[in-house]
């Protein structure tokens, strides 16, 4: 295969160590390594989530089923959810909600927008006692915009209500404290800033939802999978003498490559980790302004992961980007939706969050418009400076 | 980590070839590059599950995750579905199936024994109009038993019924013709006779299915999962212009894994496969009754990729098993269910379907059993001759 610079929307870059703990031998699910393996990976990524919740584990889909797994799980037919849409992945958790029989109450913003936390208090306030949810997606990978979800938690907690969140590209790579924020619920996915190949739903559940779990799913059955990973932490066997027993085969070899990327993680540190990406974002930002890209969110609103840009008029983007992909090696994602045609998003996502695979970028780009890259790349050093 | 043989339930030994396709650079899920896999992908899946079915393609999850799909796209709440239940596997149908809300009909057999049709088509018939489905695990990994299927497709398609069954431990390990048995859906795993590790779950839909599926998970989606795997092959566009379009990120490295494996087992042939499996577990069947291990499954029941034995008198099952992976490294697996602790499951599985780790088990229980190992690998070698 010809190589390729992922700097799309995800998957993003995988480190050869990762890619090396993904091929090493497969091993049994019950195996006392791997239940060694298990437990490092729940402990990884509690430090990673930032919380101590006992739920906190690799669901064995893609971060789409960490959705499914959510509605599945917090989420019973004829419950009112208040669900944020300001690009495809809300637009996507509206849709799954509604195939669940729930009663989806959409708060809409402009794609390129937040959404003004009033307006989803004002949401869950008209419903006031028939709530059970509120979903929003903290980092919208359609759109490159972060939401901020002040005061959610506690208009939510006052009603009894559950406040679940999407940060699929947002983990561990911008900044985001579910304790603080009160998060009842998140998932997220493998291949964004913790660049290990997509394949996993890391998943956690706080404390005071997990007496709220639907068990009709068997495949997502929380309690049962709790049981496998944490035998001892589940509810039915608070002193921890049940053994650990077998719910489905997990997917060995991800295991691997995600314990190895969450080590990753640790090693840099959260919170360095949460800096670096706010200063790739806003070097890579200024040096593709140099050559015309304009981002869609206002500054304060953007999701440092993912830098969402309008091309240039003389940019022709779907060609620009097959171009790129095919004549340089790297990828970049178009729009979604609204901004199908309109927009670039690009991926500053771990690995990718680095002076050199940007510079690639830049210089890469600048070729194919025809631009002197100077500019671009003396901005670009001096976002790193 | 310690090197494991791995002759347990599954995950079953990958080669190195596999592992190394598994830790090829990732790249992104529209990438032309992987389009061009996927779409070899799939092919390669028809032909491992004998059809021409355009829903053919790895679901991205487990085996266990395929199950929740078939429920989630196949069955409706409140459809009368007969389920055969003789072991693990079938008892996990039905509670899957009652979970959503389906109305079960639970044909039984012992443990160890096959169901007989007969019994299977007189529940259906007892809800004559009535029952949308019948579903019957093809392979019990818990028993070693394999299913008849006969008859099954006639009584059910006579009503208008699905027919659908489980051949995660069948599939390229044991005789199995999806379009002669009239089968409606299947799904499978990876990590049995395919050799792959464990994350996906192959899946078959006959066309005369395809106009009944749900849409109500949006994970297992199956019409929109065949518009990213095979554009062109949906019902919504059969002429085949509408462009490849994103549902979720596929599990890149997973993907290229399951084409190995599944090249693997074109480059010897289907049959010669199937006849393979039938050597070994014989072979093997008869070397471990030289150490006093018994086939539960009568002959002519018996699931080639999957012995189940009772273990002799004097061996005490748990510790020798756990002596035999901490000391020899190699993994069998113990008994579910009502079998716990009178059981051993061998895999019989791709690369283990071979003289060379068989007479490496042989030896490992003779030594942990304090048995002379010569008329049992005599035994084993007249199996192989």
């Amino acid at each position: 295969m010809e190589p390729r610079l992922l700097l799309g929307s995800g998957p993003s870059p995988v480190p050869e160590r990762v890619l090396r703990a993904l091929a090493q031998p497969t091993i049994g699910h019950l195996d006392p390594q791997f239940v060694a393996i298990m437990d490092e990976v729940a402990e990884l990524l509690r430090a990673t989530f930032r919380t101590d919740n006992r739920v906190a584990f690799p669901l064995s889909a893609t971060g789409s089923g960490g959705m499914q797994a959510m509605v599945d799980t917090l989420v019973e037919p004829g419950d009112r959810v208040v669900c944020g849409v300001h690009g495809a992945f809300g637009a996507r958790m509206a849709d799954a909600l509604g195939r669940a029989g729930a009663d989806v109450v959409r708060v809409e913003a402009e794609w390129g927008r937040a959404i003004e936390p009033e307006r989803l208090i004002e949401a869950w306030t008209g419903g006031r006692g028939r709530s059970r949810a509120m979903f929003v997606v903290h980092g919208e990978t359609s759109t490159g915009v972060v939401a901020d979800l002040t005061g959610l938690a506690e208009a939510v907690h006052a009603d009894d209500g559950l406040l679940l969140i999407d940060c699929v590209t947002s983990l561990a790579g911008h900044p985001l404290d579910l304790v603080a924020a009160g998060v009842d619920a998140a998932f997220s996915g493998t291949q964004k800033c913790l660049n290990c190949p997509p394949g996993l739903a890391p998943f956690t559940v706080a404390e005071r939802a997990t007496d709220r779990l639907s068990r009709r799913s068997w495949y997502f059955d929380l309690d049962a999978i709790l049981q496998y990973w944490l035998p001892g932490q589940d509810r039915a066997d608070p002193g921890g003498t049940t053994p650990r027993a077998y719910h489905h085969t997990a997917p060995i070899n991800m295991v691997y490559a995600l314990r190895e990327a969450l080590a990753i993680v640790q090693e840099e540190g959260l919170e360095a980790r949460w800096a670096r990406h706010a200063t790739a974002h806003e070097a890579l930002r200024a040096a593709l302004a140099e050559l015309g890209f304009e981002r869609y969110a206002p500054e304060g609103e953007q999701l440092h992961p993912l830098l969402c840009v309008r091309p240039p008029e003389d940019c022709e983007e779907a060609s620009v980007r097959a171009r790129l992909l095919g004549e340089h090696g790297i990828e970049v994602s178009g729009g979604l939706g609204p901004l199908a045609g309109r927009a670039w998003r690009i991926g500053v996502m771990g690995e990718g969050a680095r002076p050199e695979p940007q510079r690639r970028l830049v210089e890469g780009v600048a070729t194919l418009l025809g631009r002197d890259a100077r500019d671009a790349l003396d901005a670009l050093d001096q976002g790193w400076a």
